[in-house]
């Protein structure tokens, strides 16, 4: 079984440890052989120490193993600490111990100290050495930190953590962009959201939400798309599209706290120290009123239609935080929103916008089934496919609202990253499979 | 917009609030009109209260309207708390406002009471208002905790949590029992697990883990698989099997005491109050010492081969509670699986046991690139397949071990249940794609 057993994390020593022996365990950064002295920077991943090997005091063989090392080697070093004003922290690690765990070899496809920056997609193709420089995993700490955040939130509020199905017989906002799966004998897909499964569960639960995988065949290919994505999805019964947007927006800030109070190295790794938590409420705009900001920046919408890129960018240069956009056109949304009561041509819709970036969407639902099956027929939908979801609504569905924000859109907000694929560990989009 | 606001819960009222106005939602469990009084059972997720509306104090007119309602319709009651020593908990609601929110149709396909039971099938087709039964929902409470238990535990152990994709290029352990996507213009399949993923990624995070859906196109149709179930997935750098082992069995036991603190009244609905918190470490049988047992119980059982079932029954027979079998046959495990450095033929591998359930499986991995691809070639697979998995070992891969356990097995053993179809909301299985 296994030699070596770590001791310390290279954040774990320090000049006060002067004479002690640990055991480190990580990756070789860089070596410096001057010939009678020999210097590795050794690497695990909270942080960096640096190894010092003289040649009189390590002895000719263990200097061989020392400077014969590569960058990125994973190796163990027994040691001990010697405090040395001049190092880094102000203390060394003696080396009398150098096994080599694994070799690297070269040319390695990227640069892992970042010194010779790569393009994404050479990054991404060699993701996990991307991976090792600290402002690339940074983001994945804050990730960690902001799911943590998501569930503690939720939980207080009383929403129970579900898993739906992901292979599903029907496609639940119609047929478009579904993945087909070979389902033994069958055709399924996969789940392009929870929608269906969530409303259903308000009827036992109350309130549920998911953090999972969905699948899209988008064709676009995009700087904030991709084919698979996380989303969190919450749904409430009880509520309607004001009481849910009031949760998101109290969700949001909480995280930024959060994140702001646990992340603090990672974010100035990645130079967002300033970050900002927001105020709440956030600013909501009907539909009519940011149609109307976008008509006086030029862009001719017809009312009725969703808003084109540059026409979001325009609103997102007026508007550079957190803002609702809200009463959108009942047409332009899925069919299981509700109309208003008062002007049904108008819905219950609301989008979670930060500046041009759709990071949310979500509103009250019908939970009246005939008006449900009017909306599908609306909708060019088949009732008969529905079959299922509609029997549900014979059972006392209460009246429910909820919403769903893709994590990935949440973490460019939060990391400043302008391409999806910054903040996703494996991309997935048209033209990428591998890794 | 929304005309009801829930002032309380259910089992938030009592005979202390005599006189309070309250707003309840819910559904009605239970109507029984006796003429000149009508008592109604309301339901929330919470618990129940009794509404009584004497014909008198209520008036002709809401009496009509309670009267009328029937079992689980969704309603809103606006009424006040009187104390009343009789009725359950000492208090009752007299109703001065009904509002039914959705009505119900009969016949419901399944008994919301559970008075009248139902086989499990129908149960599923019915799944949302099975879930309507609190002992039913509580599975699913539990599961909740189970979720939030793990996540604390590792996220102190120092695991960072991930996404991997779930569609994938290639085939992770030869291409058995895998879901084919047609992914765009090419052909691609579910991921069975997150494995080679996850082991890529001590490289950089060196503690991982994952709690996603996977697929398996499971042929056999058994009370413990399903060809959709979530695992739960941990990957660790420089540890061995008997290290993460340690992790596994410290892990089981702090959810199991966070379930006995945090679910009472889940476990009491169950039965399951005297769940017991299993001590550590737990039992390590060696397959040699399982085989032997197994053999002396009559099961003939040539060496290097799995146990059958019924062997597996008679093992769980002499072991009941959690324990684990290491040090399996090579060549009855995975490719990545470490053999033993002493005896080749075995490896360094385990599973978890509960009586007969497998509920974890992991091991030592390779690190080393030629022992991989040599391992790769014993099983049959081509190396070429593996070729972007096989490139992360050219940049210095840690020595590493994890395992993987289903959530849906783990829930199985907390809460007694036979069939794995019981502890999970929408089932997927070779025959059972809807709801």
């Amino acid at each position: 079984m296994r030699k070596w057993r770590r001791t310390h994390y290279t954040d774990q020593l320090g000049p006060e440890m002067d004479g002690q022996e640990v055991v480190l365990t990580g990756w070789v950064r860089d070596i410096r052989d001057l010939g009678k002295i020999c210097f590795m920077v050794l690497k695990d991943r909270r942080g960096t120490v640096q190894i010092t090997a003289p040649k009189k005091v390590v002895g000719e063989e263990l200097y061989e193993v020392i400077s014969g090392l590569g960058r990125q080697y994973c190796v163990a070093v027994r040691g001990v600490v010697r405090a040395h004003p001049e190092a880094p922290g102000g203390f060394e690690v003696i080396p009398r111990e150098v096994e080599v765990l694994s070799k690297a070899r070269y040319p390695l496809p990227i640069d892992p100290t970042g010194r010779t920056p790569a393009e994404l997609d050479v990054r991404l193709d060699a993701r996990v050495l991307d991976l090792t420089r600290d402002e690339v995993r940074a983001i994945f700490i804050i990730q960690h930190e902001v799911l943590r955040a998501v569930r503690e939130f939720l939980s207080k509020e009383g929403f129970v953590e579900v898993f739906t199905p992901k292979i599903i017989a029907t496609a639940t906002e119609g047929g478009a962009a579904l993945f087909p799966v070979k389902y033994f004998d069958k055709e399924a897909y996969l789940a392009q959201s929870p929608q269906l499964y969530k409303e259903e569960l308000t009827l036992s639960f109350e309130r549920v939400f998911e953090i999972a995988p969905y699948f899209r065949a988008e064709e676009s290919h995009t700087r904030r798309h991709l084919s698979e994505f996380v989303m969190i999805d919450v749904e409430a019964a009880f509520t309607d599209a004001e009481d849910v947007m009031e949760v998101l927006e109290r969700l949001i800030r909480h995280v930024f706290k959060a994140v702001k109070e646990h992340c603090r190295k990672e974010l100035a790794l990645l130079g967002r120290e300033d970050l900002e938590v927001p105020q709440v409420p956030f600013e909501r705009l009907t539909y009519d009123e940011a149609l109307e900001l976008v008509r006086s920046e030029g862009f001719d919408v017809p009312w009725g239609e969703d808003f084109p890129t540059p026409a979001l960018r325009a609103l997102g240069a007026k508007k550079p935080g957190f803002y609702f956009i809200t009463d959108w056109p009942t047409a332009s949304k899925p069919f299981y929103i509700k109309p208003r009561d008062d002007r049904p041509e108008l819905c219950e819709a609301f989008d979670l916008m930060h500046g041009w970036l759709e990071l949310a969407s979500g509103g009250t639902r019908i939970n009246d089934k005939e008006l449900l099956i009017r909306r599908l027929r609306e909708q060019g939908l088949n009732p008969a496919n529905f079959e299922h979801h509609l029997k549900t609504f014979d059972y006392g569905m209460p009246p429910h609202a909820g919403w769903a924000i893709g994590l990935a859109r949440l973490m460019m907000v939060i990391t400043g990253k302008q391409n999806i694929r910054e903040v996703v560990l494996f991309p997935r989009d048209k033209f990428r499979l591998v890794p």
